[in-house]
């Protein structure tokens, strides 16, 4: 019972830990049971294994770090028995020679309630069930006077978790995730799950879920909570940290503090911002150095990094050859000036000659090919890579997702980097986010988002004299990346039979460069990386 | 009942699938149909999914690949019908929305028996739970007049399914593999399972396993035929595909043909040489290029290279800068011409010097360090690379496991390649292994085995400057990277503590160097790649 209304006051703590950093996410989590406390509320709520940090994948199996984990539980437990707050908190327990994911209610020193998720994520960009053994048993805990049902991410996915808690005769439910971000996956989260389950089980629900990057993964918060009819009665920020008390008469949330939902492209701006914000910081790099070729994908990289990390902490190069236009030079500029970073212009060309000059004997009577074009990619990535160790600024790469599917991009060169903005972005989407940047303030010149797409790695060329028009090739990966959809099925939606064919073959062939690309942003429903785990050597198309 | 003897003839036809390559999988088995025809034999017995090859990863998340599986399988038990041979045969199974890993026994145009795996590997380097749904229930069928128990893979590590078959009154058991070589696994799995379970059960088992490279996984074959007492009766070679008969007169198997077990180093050279050979070959390289150092972990990769490739396919570049000793490019030569590859020297110094000059301005003031180390590795890459490109052959690295590990290497530099020899040999097996190789025929000059390692990146450099000698540092990194030991743990077995923490501290550091490198061939009990997944970033040590 609240100590001033009468009602039961939840502080949802939508935070930001850092996998295997147990000193400073239990730091955080003290901070936040002290706020809670200042706040008056009667328990805070902290997202799937904040304890440890999501995913922390083979840390876990670890035995010091399980029982660093524990360590660091039962101290959280002894920080907030003082406070008066009971806390809700996941983590890792090791129990018995097997593994849970867990969900511990700590109250006046004491666990409370211990939950066992029972339903374990093993598709997509999920493991679950190579670490952890999965409960059998709902658990409802007193909380304030009410009955809490409690349940674990995945769990509210399914139908028995929530409905048990209902048998159990819960007054509402909490559910704490780690729910990775992806275009379709705040929507389908909120409206498909949460207000459909609530409405269902006539049970409000607490849905709280943790923020950040981690490696390739961006976590939205967007936490929220709904009453027994669906009805949303607060919803966090995305995005960001934040903390927001809400209070429970019985049967109902009282009206909070209600954000609104972000749309695309906005909504995947604020991604990539966070998840490149996250990978340099949370890695310690000093700052970002990335190279500008005058192209729309190293303009809205540009863009990003500024946003994520400030226009001091970004370096950015431009690296001519003696097939760079006026235009691109000019643009590259441009784009430098107006973001407010520091910029170099670094000639390719000594470095090209030397290499062609070396290589003159073993070339001797061949002609010109992809080669030539490679090397140059790879003095760029010689030498942005020699500015990083020297600077200890991480490169980011500019590729992106269309580029990384068809193989339209060079190991060693252009892909060289420690992490990606838009490896996950579809070109045509490229164009969508540099449009939505610009309508914020102006950040890339407008011919950069109007001249034909070009690699300036030989005179004249332009990426469609070696693939398809990008509003043609990214609905075909679309089909056959994001929906597994066989070239027969994408053949009979319409698209000429070749090109389909000639793009699969190319997708399939360039599996051998994804797997030594840089981690970057998930931002569809399926990336490449562990989102997706195709075999180097397949002949099957 | 065979036609000839009495009993009943298997015929094991231990094969080497490609992943996706179903038509070409299906010939292979056709063709071995007829040799088991040809040979009387009752039935033949393949691998694990041979139908698709293994392990097909996402593949199986895709309807038509599905489909085409069950095509070629019907195609299969058509061709088989007029030879009047039994198939036993392992392929994944799509039924009602699930898919299963299964096991038909087809005769006489039917499927007489149809089996789904029961228990499925999610750990190390298996993915199973991801794709299939378990099986719940044992298969008997009838082969020949026998009772035949059916089980696939890890069934056989557990207890229920052989009881069960025992139960049902099986004669004997069939085991059909895909399982993957390590340096302790040919070993624990013939005597800890295979002859253990059948003394167990009173039961004699056929132990059919594929041979072949996969990406990183080699599969060694080395197929085993026990009778219930556990005494082996037949096995076939590691490493190379084959097919033996083996005649089965209730209650025993006849004495066959056994080959001999391989022991380390033998054992571990001969996986190598597989798995660089079928990267090579089913991903249609023309050859391999490398770069030799004078090194030892150059030399033995050309030697593995050649011995897997054949010398004309091989191509050998020394690529010397200011600081390569005339040692270096003396036993390089050597090497090359020991073992009859092209050979060629380019120096780097052109491209370092052009490099050097266009970054001075940005370098003015700062004192060289590993920077300019890295720019030489790098150039050496983008050589190497060049030739890749030009002649379409495949670049091999050549860093050892323990450089992998600490990150004593350089990314996009002499890590730049397709595919890695020695990614999991630890730098003290390299020598064991480079001696086992000189013992069947010189190839690697004695002064390379005996002189101190260097990167030669700097005047006078030593690796053990930077690094704790390898005697020291192997077992550590056994102790931390296969075993999953804590600090302290490593301390208490009498390491140094300084030495214990840098060293672990350096691995955790460098993951994002192990993302971005070839694949290599799996020797130990735990890879980098997909056998350990670490998070990139991550604060616990």
């Amino acid at each position: 019972m609240s100590r001033e209304t009468g009602g039961v006051k939840f502080a949802l703590a939508q935070i930001n830990p850092t996998v295997g950093d147990l000193a400073g996410n239990l730091a955080k989590m003290i901070h936040h049971c002290r706020a809670a406390r200042d706040e008056n509320a009667n328990a805070v709520v902290f997202p799937e294994l904040a304890v440890s940090g999501y995913p922390p994948e083979d840390l876990l199996l670890r035995d010091d770090f399980l029982a660093e984990c524990a360590r660091r539980l039962r101290e959280l437990g002894e920080a907030a028995a003082p406070l008066g707050v009971t806390v809700v908190v996941g983590h890792p327990l090791a129990e018995n020679g097997k593994v849970f994911n867990a969900l511990s209610v700590l109250c006046g020193g004491e666990t409370r309630a211990l939950y066992r998720k029972r339903h374990l994520p093993n598709y997509t960009v999920f493991d679950e069930k190579r670490y952890f053994t999965a409960g059998r048993r709902a658990a409802v805990a007193d909380i304030g006077g009410l009955r809490v049902g409690l349940t674990i991410c995945e769990d509210i996915w399914h139908r028995r978790p929530v409905a048990q808690s209902a048998e159990l005769g819960a007054d509402l439910i909490v559910a704490i995730n780690a729910s990775p971000f992806h275009n379709e996956q705040a929507f389908v989260r909120e409206e498909g799950v949460v207000r459909k389950k609530a409405r269902r089980f006539r049970l409000p629900m607490i849905y709280l879920n943790q923020v950040g990057g981690q490696d390739g993964l961006v976590f939205d918060g967007s936490s929220v909570v709904v009453n027994a009819g669906g009805e949303v009665a607060a919803r966090l920020p995305a995005f960001r940290e934040a903390m927001q008390c809400v209070e429970f008469h019985r049967p109902a949330f009282a009206a909070g503090r209600v954000e609104a939902r972000l749309q695309s492209p906005e909504l995947i701006y604020r991604a990539l911002v966070l998840g490149v914000r996250d990978y340099i910081d949370k890695n310690q790099f000093s700052g970002a150095v990335l190279g500008l070729s005058g192209g729309i994908d190293s303009a809205l990289s540009l863009a990003i990094a500024v946003d994520a990390l400030g226009h001091e902490r970004v370096t950015a190069v431009m690296l001519p050859s003696r097939h760079t236009s006026a235009m691109s030079l000019e643009d590259a500029r441009a784009e430098a000036q107006t973001l407010g970073v520091r910029y170099q212009e670094i000639s390719i060309e000594p470095l090209y000659r030397a290499a062609l000059g070396q290589l003159q004997a073993w070339f001797a009577g061949r002609a010109a090919d992809a080669t030539e074009e490679n090397i140059q990619a790879r003095c760029r990535g010689l030498l942005l890579m020699a500015l990083s160790n020297k600077f200890g600024y991480l490169v980011l790469t500019t590729g992106n997702k269309s580029e990384m599917a068809v193989g339209y991009a060079t190991l060693y060169g252009d892909m060289a980097g420690g992490f990606s903005a838009l490896k996950d972005v579809p070109k045509t989407l490229v164009y969508d986010l540099a449009a939505y940047r610009n309508s914020v303030s102006p950040a890339i010149p407008e011919r950069v988002l109007k001249r034909a797409p070009t690699a300036e790695l030989a005179p004249h060329q332009k990426d469609q004299d070696s693939l398809p028009p990008y509003d043609i090739l990214d609905p075909i990966l679309e089909a056959f990346v994001e929906r597994d959809h066989s070239p027969e099925q994408i053949i009979a939606a319409g698209f000429e039979p070749a090109t389909v064919r000639r793009v699969v073959a190319m997708v399939v062939a360039n599996e051998y460069k994804r797997r030594q690309a840089a981690p970057g942003v998930r931002v569809t429903s399926r990336a490449f990386g562990k989102d997706r785990r195709y075999p180097i050597t397949s002949r099957f198309f």
